[in-house]
């Protein structure tokens, strides 16, 4: 039975795969200045429309956050988050491993607003306190939410006023811009943040994150190679982000994953079940009664438990990919439908 | 021309690619919990007679020996390292950066012997200074030399008479463990040592250490997490551990490049070029005149700078892998015998 | 006019000044090994009925917190604090620089409770989070509110219950232990706690914080130096803690400061304003019409602002110490009455 | 009988003292932001020449130190310090434990030269290594020697020349700039360096280090409160260094330190015992048979011993202070003599 788990459960696209295969016996040098990454690079800055845009690729994601965030602040700087987070709930402490405090605001739909940041400043007055300067929000967010135009436009103003960076987690990006509901465009992501990733691993590569940086950060290469997070094959990540961003593989990929997760959602909302959260993105939250749960594990259905509602009921977490095939979805909602 | 460089300028061997290939669509769990990783750790077990070792797959070198040396350190303790250890020298001050100092012993040969060890500790006698605790070596050494029996041995006495733990680097381990004055086995480093890792990206793989701790380590996961160190899809780790270890791939592979820098150095020293440092393995060290150097320069080769040993010699670095072709080293010879 | 801005506005008390003077000349050896450390040591164990607990003499609150919790946790393990707990709050990210994450809980009177201890333990379940390791109390907490022996039992049941380490900061533990509502002792802070320390700074010293460990904890000395929080004239800190201890001159000045503090609290209450949480120590929280509060300042008196209750009242916050004359209070509420 | 182990073995010279119980009931805020601060900033500024100065006060060196240079560094920088230098061996590693390395140079009386911090720079080439931002000096050194101002001028060069800033550590200030060798004035060190301290621990104070910042560096008092490096009663810090600078007080009582360390030295030279490395300042290091050393110690005498020489003689390290009496030098000296 097919595993709802992740978006990351089997390997990568098979064009991705096969460049990588295509190039196996090229000589580069290492370490990410290869021609490969330089090619993905600019690939990435044409997206963007950014020609001056630091590019730089990482292998994972709570790397990516930890390197980010230690480049962009000083020592007694903090960044703000919602309390959804992944940087301030699902990465181990890495981000006060590096010595910096995560500032949490409490977030009913997982995305940060001007008020919630604002809220956060101004319980921060003193030398005695830390100085919030990051904020990170993350698109889509841990609970498949959106940010719109009008929503990222008006935290870059908030920013631009409390001189505050802005930072995108884009994880899972390629869901996100490839919505029924996103308004936004890699080069406004570009034009509104100080900095943001475009994920592979949850898109079709074996791994990868590409980081955009509006204005090159000083020695961002020694941050990297300071954390471990300088890949000695970097070429390995080039070769992916080229495969995946030449002929607009991306995008494709991740509007199949959306439109295997709204089929789901379509098909289980017409059995009746609740979603508390809408979500318009490649993870979908349904409400199901605790025995169509258990029946569904007991026929191998795979996927998270994220809370119990009440005593009868358990909302769950549905995740599609680039790879879930459509049967696996309408045989899914067919013994939903059974139990 | 082909470059010498280093021992990662390809991309893997093919049955490693082959491999992951195959399994692609696979589903499995993430963060190297999946069957595959559980089958690569059970052929370490076995390889070094070890059925109760702790095994963990890491993505890189650096990264790996962060991860071990903060996870084996309480925040008062250091590591002491030959001058010449990857960990000091190239490593951008990682091990500082999760707060631990590394104490230094001036060795000609890369290596540290109980002398060495004991001249450290000696120096460190009270709670102003830094309290030494893990002894880290690596074999084969950053200047290709090799550690014998007699010698590990040695040292793990050393460690049991001080109470310090021994971790050797074994990025190069495929070289060491084929070379002709080898007298070391699998079995013997995992009796010998408190941990030590054999390196998958300097032989034949895309990427990937496998860590091998006599003790488990409480917690190792959450250390692992907390640096970024856990690979979502963790079962390309256990993929490719499994194709080089399972049929001696491993070895064959690693006695090939050495074969290959013997050829390297037996062909360069019958040209009348000296070898300041013997080097048993992949990594050779001749002096050449400038003029060579450059010839070989202009004519595409790519190496390594080590150091110039006067104002007409320059000491050159040569590395082989499993990827060097013979012809490679014979054109290179020839090219160098008419320079 | 009087400053009641906090309980540290004045030097020490005569009797401690009196003490460095009389033994300024005698000669010791440094960093808190001296005779004078020694004995104040043996005085707390005395008061503590703690024959074998470990004693560290530290300068400050902040540099005391981040010793003790880093010497306490491995590098993913976190500690549990109230929302506006001192580590949380107030003390620049000190704990986060250590690498530890601070994980919070709501909490309406400054206190934790088992079951909030458990709600946050409940949201970290695997290598992904942090694990909670120790418990963070204060008493007095940072708004006047004091531990009974049945709450503080309870959180050390849970403590035993979960592996968690149980860690009280007494930065003013003088006005709590002297409360009229309080019913514990040293030594049952002794036996319920793993940690405690017993405030000096905020109860007659020129500084320092005697800290009481349950089980002495390998190396706590090298934890110190590192930090920078071992003093060289460590005997100072001897000094002081004797003269507080030995003739029970500690509870009596922290009574002194809780009695000035419930006359403020009498006669506020008198004249008609109100107090949001009721405080039986030396810190009072009064909520008065922004006018009388201006007044007030006009008239020179200071106070922190602790926040706005609405568009015409403000709670401010007054603390008094062992030097607070009864004058001063008599004339603030004189004042406070004719606002 | 004395003990020549170190220059803060007795309290605070007695005008210290007297100005900390004179000003004992004075009201002041906390943290070093009151009028003593302020009086005693706008003394070292004058002192200094330097009227735009940033002027902070902490309690200790080790902690000075670690606030300093973190403060200095981005996470990849680090500091250069010869291998004797206090923040290499005497610190257990806090510099290491702010995230940073400590490279060193080996040098022979406890000096850096232009041509040692640049065969440190050399070594560091890329991002694969720490990038060395900070020279750290001492003034006087762990050995008892002095800068010149060619000396410090020339390092001045160095680091302009590098882009790398200048760090003296003064805790032994004071017997440097009254000893007869010495050439450089307080302006000096506001001209020469980027930030230098004025350590008042080892001469006169009860404790506290004033530190000078020839820029003012963002957001200090973050970094000192996140470090545990504010004291609350920081007034006494201020109170301190204007009883000691105010009149020359400072200087005056560093020369007597000196003149009984001569005292000392040509005592013990007239008895014909040599001194491997010369010291014009407060710490002298004379090598005696190792039974005069027992001798001594037998008779009560304490002091330090450096190391041995050979199997029958021992250099050992004898410091004067402020408190220093004439009469325990001579009585030493006729002490040895009859050994």
């Amino acid at each position: 039975m097919y595993s709802f788990r992740n978006d990351y459960s089997e390997g990568a696209h098979p064009s991705v795969l096969k460049a990588l295969c295509e190039t196996n016996l090229e000589q580069t040098c290492g370490y990410g200045l290869d021609p490969r990454c330089m090619a993905a690079a600019d690939l990435v800055r044409n997206l963007c429309a950014a020609p001056n845009a630091a590019i730089h690729f990482l292998v994972g994601g709570t790397q990516a956050n930890l390197v980010i965030i230690d480049a962009l602040l000083r020592p007694y700087e903090a960044v703000i988050a919602a309390h959804t987070g992944h940087v301030n709930v699902h990465e181990t402490g890495a981000i006060e491993a590096t010595g910096h405090k995560v500032c949490t605001a409490l977030s009913n739909d997982g995305k940060l607003t001007p008020a919630l940041v604002e809220s956060v400043l101004s319980a921060h007055s003193s030398e005695h306190m830390v100085l919030p300067r990051v904020v990170y929000i993350s698109d889509t967010t841990e609970i498949g939410t959106l940010y719109t135009k009008a929503e990222l436009t008006a935290l870059r103003r908030c920013c631009d006023a409390h001189d505050l960076l802005l930072f995108l987690d884009g994880a899972r990006l390629g869901s996100a811009l490839t919505s029924p509901e996103n308004d936004l465009t890699l080069p406004d992501l570009f034009a509104l943040t100080d900095v943001f990733t475009i994920g592979g691993t949850k898109n079709g590569a074996l791994f990868g994150e590409a980081l955009v940086l509006r204005t090159p950060c000083a020695h961002f290469r020694w941050h990297m190679k300071q954390r471990g997070a300088v890949l000695a094959k970097g070429r390995l990540l080039g070769i992916q982000f080229q495969a995946l961003l030449e002929n607009g593989l991306y995008f494709e990929i991740a509007r199949h994953a959306n439109d295997m997760a709204f089929r789901l959602r379509d098909g289980i909302a017409a059995l009746g079940f609740p979603f508390p959260v809408a979500s318009p993105s490649n993870q979908q939250f349904p409400v199901l009664p605790n025995a169509a749960v258990a029946a569904l594990q007991a026929k191998g259905y795979e996927f998270e438990i994220d809370h119990a509602v009440d005593d009868a009921h358990t909302c769950i977490r549905l995740v599609t990919s680039w790879a879930t095939p459509q049967d696996a979805v309408d045989a899914f909602l067919k013994d939903l439908a059974a139990c």
